[in-house]
This record gives C-alpha cells, structure tokens and sequence, in this order.
C-alpha cells in the first residue's frame, strides 16, 4: 500500500536544465532532483508526476506535483527531509499534503497560470537577468492591452504553438489575461485550462511586436485567427517565464 | 588634461565580494570590475570614486561613481566599451555624463537611499534567495512602522554602527523612513544625508525584533536612545540590502 502526497514546489528556474527528468544523470532537471531526494528519503526508486513540464529557464512560484510514497512513511520526516536535501538546489517544497489517489497532478488540473516579465528600459539588466526579459525599444502598455484581451475565450492557438508539440488538438481555453505596469517593468498574466509547448512564450513575442510597433493589434489578431504556424512570429526568452499557479 | 565623468551604475552584489577594489587581483569587486573595463578602454590605468563602500552580496540600483579619463577619450565608445566588458559581470552602466572637476560622487553626494527587502513566510525562499531576508516568525508590521518613524531626524546612530566603522562622529540625519508590504514581502526604505558601516543592517536586525515580538517599540527606541554598540542586538544579512539612489 502506498499514499498519494501532493506537493506544491517553488524553482527557481535558472539552476536547471527544466523539470523534466532527462536520462543523462548529470543533467540537473527540477524532477530529478526532488526524485532522487525522495527516494533517498524513502529508500526506494520514487517518481513524480507534474502539471505539467517548464523549459530551461522557466521559474515556478507553483508547481504541483504528485508522488506515492510508501505507507510507512513519517510526513514530517518527509517534508523535513525534502527542505534538507533541497535547500543547496534552489527548489523549496511550499505544502505537501496527503490526497486520495484519484488525485493526478496533471489530468485533474483545472487551470494554470503563467506570469511573464518583462523590463522595458534601454539598459540590459544586471540584477533581473535570469529573471525577466530585457526589452529595449519602447513599448505602447495600451496596444498590447488591447491585443492580449483577443486571446480569451475558447480558440484554436495552434498560431502559438511550436514544432514538437506532442499535443494533436490545439483548441484551448483561456480564462483570463492581464498586464500590469509598475515603472519599467510589465507583468504578463494567462489563466487557461491548459497551454501547448511555448504557447506562453510565442504569444509573448507576438504582443511585444505589437508593444514596439512592428505589428498593430489587429496584424497579432489576424495572425491569431489564421492558426497556423506560419504566422508564428518568434519567441520569448525562458528567463521571464514562471508558473504561477495550478488549480484543481 | 583629463575629463571627469559621472557614472550610474547597477549591479547584483550576489557575484561580488562587495564594492571596493581589493589588493588580491582574484577577488572580484565591482570598483576593480570597472576600473579594469576603463583601464584596457583607455588603455592607461584608471581608479574610479564611489559614493561609498557596499558590502559583498549587497545590490545596487543606483550606485554613482566618478572618474577622470584622457580628454581624447570618445564618449560613445567609452559607453559602448564598458557595455561591451562589464556585459557578463552583472554590472551595467545605466547613465555617464561629463560633470565639472568640482563633482565629488562621494562628497558633492547630499542623500542616500537604501531599500532593504524582506519576505515574510514560513517556507525558505527558492527564487529570491540572495535578493532578499527570509524570515519565518510572522511581523506585525505596525509595530516596526511606529519603531522605524522614531529614526527620522538628526540623531546620534551609534547603536546601529558596526566595530570597523571609520567614522569618528555617529550623528547623521535621517531624512526619509518608509516601510510598505505587499503580499508577503516587505521593502523598507531609509534616506539619510549619509550611513555608518552596516547601519542599515543593524537597524534591519533590531526592527525584525521588533516585527517578531522579542522587542517593543519603546525597547528599539532605548536601545536607539543609548547610543552605545552594547545595545546593537545583530546585523541583517546582505541579501536584502540595496544600494537605491544617491542625490546630489
């Protein structure tokens, strides 16, 4: 017998070569790591499931995961061990909490957020670096207001997918979308039921395109509608990306 | 004849062992970062002036500097050089402007700001590791705003300045305290026409006592009142200690 624990986790992104666990050992993936200290914990070969995979780069300030851990085992030892094991490897285990084994990390998750930052300032960056993109050319916050409202709804995002998307349908939902502005940094937010590979990053370039003037909002929403991955412009940098957070 | 310039610069003290120019060549300090970019630029040995000394791991968002260059030297390539040598040393050089031969960066300087950031949370901290103090006890930060308010004005710190301090005098004036929370981080702000080595941290460390409840208002208020390094309860670490503006 075993019981199911869900984990809530925080990376920081920089550090690893993303959250998949890769079969090269010395690859340093965000799974492999939490893998190998619960299986040191428990004493026996341990895997995790995610929500869902981040890419090199990619922060998360939650990602959930979900593990079967032998029923013997203690969960404060658990936790306790995890936060040691963990703590040179820049992951920290925000809750674990026990939850019924119908509970799965990826196939019950209702919703997920990203945030996406972005510095808009002439000067690189040297204290955010790995953690926003640094775009140079000014940006209209109003335009790019404008074009991320057209992505909400239900609609074939099939133009912001890339090459390599396991996923065959590419008709998602997204709930909601914002960008805030404090001084020279923006804050990208989506909400949606589920996203494909480098959606968020590929719609981040578009909308930086229509933020510079390269494109207006209605080229980003003719680009949108023609769901094609032709019409996919570029994509964004990993370092402003982060998994805000996973609903069930 | 030599021209004098005025240089802002940013910087993640994460990478360095603080501000000043060590005589070992392979301690990496931002003073001998700069001054060895504006050495080979020039390519005649130069030493820069900064407003004042920030200790390893401390951040900079607006550090100033001065240094004198060969008049022949050509602005827009002494700009695009240090760009181009500082790039991957998490230093940027956010503004250079020619000043007169009166301009000081450390005596002409009239105000100092700090910004100290602290997250407040029971977990330890994944992303904002070296940018910020985690403290787990919960702070009420009520308490630490009536404590912080009782710094403003001219007022002998000596309470909060470490042993190693060069100053012979400990009367400085605070001009400006601030503390505001959002979410689960707080930022504290201090201006003053100038600081005592560590003053900010010491100060940090008896407020967090304060939040905690290990102090009362009137306990940080005595202690401030005493004037003696006896009182000094300890020193917040680098980490959340930013360097934000310099005024002339």
């Amino acid at each position: 017998m075993s019981l199911r624990y869900k984990l809530v986790v925080e990376y920081d992104g920089t550090f690893f070569s993303g959250w998949q666990r890769q079969p090269q050992a010395y690859t340093l993936t965000v799974q492999g790591a939490i893998e190998a200290a619960l299986s040191q914990i428990c004493q026996t070969p341990l895997k995790i499931v995610g929500s869902g995979r981040t890419d090199a780069g990619v922060h998360a300030l939650k990602q959930v995961a979900h593990v079967d851990v032998p029923e013997a085992t203690n969960q404060k030892a658990l936790l306790y061990g995890l936060g040691q094991k963990l703590r040179s490897k820049r992951i920290v285990i925000l809750a674990a909490e026990e939850v019924p084994d119908t509970f799965h990390a990826r196939y019950s998750a209702k919703k997920r957020t990203y945030m996406y930052r972005v510095i808009n300032r002439s000067c690189p960056l040297a204290i955010e670096k790995n953690y926003a993109w640094h775009v140079a050319h000014t940006l209209k916050v109003d335009v790019m207001r404008e074009a991320i409202h057209c992505l909400q709804g239900e609609h074939d995002f099939k133009t912001f997918q890339s090459r390599g998307c396991s996923s065959p349908v590419s008709v998602r939902t997204m709930f909601h979308t914002d960008v805030q502005k404090d001084g020279d940094l923006l804050t990208f937010f989506f909400t949606a039921n589920a996203f494909l590979y480098h959606q968020v990053r590929n719609m981040m370039y578009a909308l930086i395109r229509v933020g510079d003037g390269r494109d207006t909002a209605a080229d980003f929403l003719e680009k949108f509608r023609l769901c094609s991955a032709d019409s996919r412009t570029g994509v964004a940098p990993s370092d402003g990306l982060y998994l805000a957070d996973v609903l069930y």
